[in-house]
């Protein structure tokens, strides 16, 4: 499906790859209008590339130190930023008019297209320091001209977490005190620990939840089956990443690739 | 000192009181020019409130199921929200035409007297559900109006949480999408637990904390020591608290109170 829109998402090895396939599944299942486009670098297997193509619009190969530029080459210095500004190279995604981040470790479970009605830099607020929004889901324009600023202030400044959002949020450092349109409804990027952070806010508002984001080391394709979640509720949304994963993802897959689930 | 304007707390017991009382001194301490004005329930003994006297201009008796009013009458078939509307009575507090209420477990590090600049309802998002604010700090307006209605809409809707954040999120409810200028930034009730959850965040942004927020069942006053706390950041935070405690608060105290703080 062709669209001036995009979902983007990242993968750097195939892992993250599985993470993807799902999400990608969960937005097509959404019914959404918009392209989905991935970013993989030079760690994601020709197999994996392959099964993104299957769902994906477009797989795009990144390289950030591969780029002959300037900017890039002054990278060399800051090898630590590596795999951080990964996710920034969705600026360059200009084929885009505007577009939507989402992790890998994310999962739509409705449509989520009226987010292309929000500007850039949207997002929500990160439950760690709410002040800061969270990078798993933010809506931005595609532009060299952006993509090069934020390498330039990637190398001066650097990233106060050593991450994309530590970036990101220096960068956009107005989001907290602008524009309350760009503070999206935590209900697009839930963070699944508030279940257990403030179970009765999730009992209040989980049934609206549209994207669920896993943030954290656990990733769902690490579990071998969500039953063994210590939480029903969130073992409720582990289950329908597998679901998805066993629906369409799973017989797709090398024995080598399918066996990175679970694992 | 005399203001139409005032910071508020609460006290329903004298372990609480003793929070009252370190809080007050910090506020003080900060060079604050509005009014200080405590509500304390039947719970707080004569000799607590005696030492509040010493630190807050104003200490208010307040006592919700004694009151005559319909509303209240109503409540009495609501009993499970009597200590949760408590803090309600904040409202009623109508000699200031501006209030500011903080939780008893706050702690004041620089002075905020600016946030009498902003306008009802104003606080920091939750860091459970950002969606929500946090009750710990927030600026409102006083009227017997806005009272009456906060008791009726208990009584009709309940406390999604049981609490009075509950209560208030629901009441206030247009609060995460109306105005960007009602979301004070997060260094005016920074959860002393981002400490760990979020640590780059904290180191980046920590040194312009204003009001650190003890929430949680461990308070300062429950800890004998600071330094057995297990984080020396936070035991940097329940440091300052001890030190106002010894230097203003321990010598007034009866020994039955004094015996209250790390017990
Ligand atoms: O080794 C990695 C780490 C991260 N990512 C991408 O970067 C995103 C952010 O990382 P992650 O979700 O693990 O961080 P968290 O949300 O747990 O903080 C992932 O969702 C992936 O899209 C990746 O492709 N490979
Ligand atoms: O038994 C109680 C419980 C609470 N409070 C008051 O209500 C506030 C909110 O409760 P708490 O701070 O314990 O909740 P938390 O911030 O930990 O959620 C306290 O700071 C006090 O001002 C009180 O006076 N007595
Ligand atoms: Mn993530
Ligand atoms: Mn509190």
């Amino acid at each position: 499906m062709a669209s001036d829109e995009a979902f983007v998402t990242l993968a750097t090895n195939d892992s993250y790859g599985l993470g993807a396939l799902v999400l990608g599944h969960s937005l097509r299942q959404s019914g959404t209008s918009r392209s989905l486009a991935i970013l993989v670098t030079p760690g994601v297997t020709q197999p994996m590339r392959n099964q993104l193509s299957s769902v994906y619009d477009l797989v795009q190969l990144v390289d950030v130190l591969d780029s002959q530029d300037a900017a890039n080459l002054a990278l060399l210095a800051r090898p630590e930023l590596g795999i951080t500004l990964t996710k920034i190279h969705a600026w360059n995604l200009v084929q885009y008019k505007k577009a939507v981040f989402l992790d890998a470790d994310t999962l739509v479970l409705q449509n989520v297209d009226d987010l292309f009605e929000r500007e850039e830099l949207s997002a929500v607020p990160d439950v760690g320091w709410p002040d800061c929004f969270n990078t798993g889901v933010f809506v931005f324009r595609p532009s060299n001209q952006t993509y090069r600023s934020l390498i330039q202030f990637a190398i001066e400044t650097g990233s106060f977490d050593g991450g994309d959002q530590g970036l990101l949020n220096s960068f956009f450092s107005d989001w907290a005190t602008k524009d309350i349109k760009t503070h999206l409804p935590f209900i697009y990027n839930m963070v699944a620990t508030v279940i257990y952070s403030y179970a009765p806010a999730f009992k209040q508002f989980g049934q609206n939840v549209k994207i669920v984001h896993f943030l954290g080391s656990t990733k769902p394709w690490h579990q071998t089956n969500a039953s063994s979640s210590s939480s029903v509720v969130l073992g409720d949304f582990l289950q329908l990443w597998w679901n998805l994963f066993n629906a369409h993802v799973r017989g797709g897959l090398e024995p080598g690739l399918a066996g990175l689930a679970g694992s």
